[in-house]
Parts: structure tokens; C-alpha cells; sequence
């Protein structure tokens, strides 16, 4: 079934330049309505029993924002019911209904959010997410030959990864897994080896001290070197390229002595010009005048709960950089992640040193 | 859109020789939606303000009778509260939902019905369905060149039109539009012409003897002779027919002198084969031992509530038949319907003469 959405969306665009979210919706639903009919239709051929639910009739009620509304409860009664009876229930991943009855879609990564969404509301025991890679691993196994598959993860961990371009999930059903408690297992939908176990951390998972490491590429930095120092700055700049759409990542600021400060982030570097159009009215109502721009440019980040107990994890990093004769740019950190911003062309080099480093090779994880 | 329904029908037949219906209604219901989210989003393209809605969200609930549904009610708050808001309404049709939630469709003329069904619900003063000819006509034009189209008509002979074979629409839509007293026109969807009205009987209509006139053909009698003449033979005939799925139209009987019936009846000619496997067994039961049928016959049926006050209207129609040469082999009557079946090779002509005896030619009908 793959194209039936970009196929939608060009009979939209066909009629309309301007198609109003609210009938975007109930034009993409229909996507996985077909979806869920087959896959129920093909279950019964093989003599299972199944029973397909859109969205509005599993009882996941979301906000109005149409095209990427969030869930707001979930009455799955009639999911319920369907399991009580034994039936294999095949539920439209990606929709849902406002408590008005219009048809609404979560937008990126809602599949993977229903399903988590519809484990909670059932209390499962697990969620298996089925994907076309068989789980987490320590780094991207096609820069680090010998990356291993990770066995259990913490949420947070997920979320680093997640945010630091390991693109099995999107961040948000993974926040979503974490409030709700669900346990939920990544796996391949090709074979039936184990996946990734994706749960509340627990004590033991602390003796590992870096449970992966992710890469970022296509990265811009905008420096910005004479921010006024004071109260609003840096509020004007982020607000104007929230508003224009642009998602910043990193941001390091240093106030320099002339009560001026020096501001650094990355976007991606295709919306590098999409970030200075949103920037240039700001400059002129701030006085600033100087921006530079430098694109080619990786993240690299080691993220595992156990840097929280363990010393110089940090230093252990940037020694296995300076080794190899990779130059830091930026460096950030947060409680359970050092990313630091290398030169794009040492990304797959800079990843494989800080991958051996921490021995992420070697034996078993947790 | 057209062609959509059988896409996905073909879909389902490459997972399941057998689909559950409850699973094809959830399939086959994504057709309209997607063509009333485009229908929304195109007449907002111009400048009007659109609402879809499903038949769920429009509030058709019908009983389980997947695949074939029949409309149990219309909880039409939504469509009103959308209506009030000045929005045009753009309703899924030939769909609704159970009272359990469960998505149906309505089967064959599903979307008239739907039409039909909505208005009555909102108390609309007229409800208008375009479709690709501009009215009812007093007969075929390809067969009549000087059949002119009925400006009104009355529920009861738009029944008897369309189960005589002019298809404008599904007799299940104009009963339902005479049960509820909903006035509605047939027009074109290509032009602005004023259409067919089809309403409640009154006085004025009495004046036309006869309102039209329609052709059935590829019929074919089956004639039984010896039909035991005792309680429950014809019953036990007509319930394997109906058993079997076999559309029966025209029954004639006559009781013969030596205690058993002569019963003849029409069914299409594709269904003829059909008809006779399931009387082999009932033959067996009754004793009875001659069958007959004829294919190569059409019925032709003269239509109007004026004959019940006008006599001698039968006796016009056969005179101008024999004067053409044409020979009558069954004959029908209702209290507003007359039908006969002649050879199909005298199908046009018998269609001409009549149409002509009664002056259906002439000045404004009504």
C-alpha cells in the first residue's frame, strides 16, 4: 500500500492550493481505513478472526489540531470488547476523532503513537513495534561495522538516541511510552530475532556508561557574535525562528565583556536560509549586524544513563577526538548525553573512535 | 473518481476469496470518504466554506445488514449544526453506521437513498439529485424521438416506471422518498434545464391518462402447465425462485379444467438458467413434469394514476397494438400500470404506437 498518502495528497493538490486541514484529515484517514479492511480480510483468509477499528471507533479523541493532533484520552471499550471475544483487532494507526467527531491525524510518527497509545489504554504487558530495521543498536552499523544491537534501553536513553538522529522512533511516542509506563519492543517485521527493549530504566542498566552512540549529519551552525546582553535577546531570535518553522537543535551562548553575548546553534542545513530570513527583521530591531554561517557539519553524541554515576565520561570523549585529530566546534551536554559538533567529513571516523572507546563493541549490553 | 469502487474490490479479492462483508463495508465506505474530503476542499478552492461528513458523523444509522444496510435513523444534529453555520454540507453517501459503530453501506442506489434519506431527516423543502440524464421521459428517447420529459410526477408512478425497466433510479429511493413525503427532482449534472419533479399525488395529475411508458427487454418466460391445483404449489414454486436469488417479475395463473394450473412468469434471460436449476427439485415434490420457457421477450408497460378514473384505457392500448401487428402473450395489471409481453423484435415499435395512442407526444404534460 505504500503511496496511497502521496497519491492523496496529489488529488488534493489538484484541487486545491490550499486544501483546509480539517478535509486533509478525512481525505488521509482513508488511507489506513483500507489499510485495516485488508489486513483483517488477509487475517480471516489465514483462519484468524479480526475485526478492523479506525480510529473513531477505538476511542482515541484528540485535540482539534488537525494533521498533527494529539491524543487526549483513549475509551477503548470496543477494542476491548473485540479481544474479550478473542478477535485479532487491527486498529488504524494515525487517527483519531475530536470529542465533535471530526476526523483528525497525528501527524509524523502517529502510527507508532497509536500503538503505544492503545498498549496503555489496554494496560498491555508489551508493545512490539514492527520496523524495518530489528532494533536499537549502538551506532548506525553502516559507520560502525561492529555497532551490536542494544537488548534493553530506558526511555531517556530513547529519547537521547531519538534526538540525536538514531531515526528508529519519533521522540514524541517514545515521551509518550515513557509517561504511560508502556514497555515497548522495536523488531523487524523481516525476521523474528529479538529487537530492543524499550523500558523504565532500572539500577542495573547503570553499569553501562554509554549505551550508543548517534550521528547527525547535514548540520549548519549560525553564530551570532553581538547580541545585546540583555533580558529578551536571545527570546526575540528563537521566537521569530520557532515562528517561521525552523527547528533549531544545539545552542551555546557566552557573554563576552562588552555587554555583548555570542550566540551558536545548529539547524539543519536545509533550512539554513529559511533561519536567516527569519532572523534578518530581528537583527534590525536588535542592532545586530553580524551573522555567520557554516554548513558541513556532523553532531555526534554518546548518550547512557550511567555518565550520571560515572566520572569523565566526558574527558574520555574529547581524549578519543583529540587522538584521532578531530576538532570540537560546539560541545553541550545534558544529564545523560555529550553531543558535540565535529567537521561532516571525520563524522563516520569521529563516531567509530568514541564507539571504541567506551568498548560499545564488546560482549552483551546490559 | 470513477473506477475507484472496483480498485478496491479487486484489492480485496488479492487477499481473500472471501472478504467478510463487515470488513468490505469498512473498505468500500474510504471511497466516498475520499471523494467528499476533495468535494469540501474544491468548492473552498472557490471561494464557498465546505464541511464533509461520513454517514457516521452525518448520523445515518442503519441496521447490520452489511454490504446492504437499511436505514434504521438520522440523528442529524451535526449536518444541522453545520447547515446553521452557513457551511455547504458535503454528506458521504450510500454509507452509515450501526448503532454499535460498526461502518455499513447501503448497497445498490445507496447514494440517492443517502440523499433522499438526509433531506427527510433536515425537513428540506426539496431535495435535487443530479445524475447524467435531465429527467424522467414519457419513454425512452433512443427508442421514442418525440418522448418529452415529465415536468411531475407522482411517488406511485415513478415506482412502477422504475420497476419497468426506466432505471433513473432504484425503486428503494422512491419508496423511501414516498414513505417520508420527500419531494425531489431528477436533473442533469450537465445542464441547468429544469428537471423531473417527483412528488405526492395531487388532483391536477389525474387529468394524463397515462404518465409514460417503459421497455424492459431480454426477458424470458418459463411456463408450467401442470401445476397441482392445491394450497401451497405456487408457494413452494416462487419461494425456491426466491431462494435462489432469482428476480421474478410478471406471474400469470390460470386454473385449467382437470384440477391443475397453468403459471406462467418472467424473470431476466441471464437469470433463466438460474430459475430452472432451482425448480428441478420443487418439480420432483409436485409431480410436476412440463416446463417451458421462452427467451427473445420484452415487456412494455403504459404508466399513470389517471387510468384509476378513466376506463377503457386497456382496451386503447392493445387496440393500437393489434393495428400495428403486434401480438400481446401476457398480460399484467395494477391499479396504475398496465404491461404486456410481446416479441423483443417488436420491442421499439410496440414502444412507438403506444407512446402515440396516448398522445404522449403532445404539449406541456400536467
Amino acid at each position: 500500500m505504500s503511496g496511497v498518502t502521496n497519491s492523496l495528497l496529489q488529488l488534493a493538490s489538484e484541487v486545491s492550493d490550499e486544501p483546509a486541514e480539517r478535509e486533509m484529515d478525512v481525505l488521509l484517514a482513508t488511507g489506513e481505513q483500507t489499510t485495516i479492511a485488508l489486513m483483517a480480510m488477509a487475517i480471516e483468509a489465514l483462519g484468524g478472526r479480526a475485526v478492523s477499528c479506525t480510529g473513531g471507533q477505538a476511542g482515541i479523541v484528540t485535540d482539534g489540531g488537525h494533521t498533527r493532533a494529539r491524543i487526549q484520552n483513549i475509551a477503548a471499550t470496543e477494542v476491548k470488547a473485540h479481544l474479550d471475544e478473542g478477535a485479532i483487532v487491527i486498529l488504524a494507526g494515525f487517527q483519531g476523532i475530536t470529542s465533535q467527531g471530526r476526523i483528525t491525524t497525528l501527524g509524523r510518527g502517529g502510527s507508532d503513537l497509536t500503538a503505544i497509545a492503545i498498549a496503555s489504554a489496554l494496560k498491555a504487558d508489551l508493545c512490539q513495534i514492527f520496523t524495518d530495521v530489528d532494533g536499537v543498536y549502538t551506532c548506525d552499523p553502516r559507520v560502525v561495522a561492529d555497532a551490536r544491537k542494544i537488548p534493553e534501553i530506558s526511555y531517556d536513553e530513547m529519547l537521547e538516541m531519538a534526538s540525536s538522529g538514531s531515526k528508529v522512533m519519533q521522540a514524541r511516542s517514545v515521551e509518550f511510552a515513557k509517561k504511560y509506563q508502556v514497555p515497548f519492543e522495536v523488531r523487524s517485521s523481516l525476521n523474528n530475532n529479538p529487537g530492543t527493549l524499550v523500558t523504565e530504566e532500572h539500577p542495573n542498566m547503570e553499569s553501562v556508561v554509554i549505551r550508543g552512540v548517534s550521528l547527525e549529519r547535514s548540520q549548519a551552525k549560525i553564530t551570532i557574535s553581538d547580541v545585546p546582553d540583555k533580558a529578551g535577546s536571545a527570546y526575540s531570535i528563537f521566537r521569530a525562528l520557532g515562528d517561521a518553522g525552523v527547528n533549531v537543535d544545539m545552542i551555546v551562548q557566552n557573554v563576552s565583556k562588552e555587554g555583548v553575548a555570542k550566540i551558536s546553534f545548529t539547524v539543519h542545513q536545509d533550512e539554513l536560509g529559511k533561519a536567516e530570513r527569519a532572523l534578518a527583521p530581528v537583527f534590525e530591531t536588535l542592532g545586530i549586524s553580524q551573522l555567520e554561517s557554516e554548513t558541513g557539519i556532523a553532531k555526534l553524541s554518546a548518550v547512557g544513563i550511567g555518565m550520571r554515576s560515572h566520572s569523565g565520561v566526558a574527558a574520555d570523549m574529547f581524549e578519543a577526538l583529540a587522538a584521532a585529530g578531530i576538532s570540537i566546534q560546539m560541545i553541550s551536554t545534558s544529564e545523560i548525553k555529550i553531543a558535540v559538533t565535529i567537521e561532516e567529513s571525520q563524522a563516520d571516523e569521529a563516531a567509530r573512535v568514541v564507539h571504541s572507546a567506551f568498548g560499545l563493541e564488546k560482549g552483551p549490553l546490559a
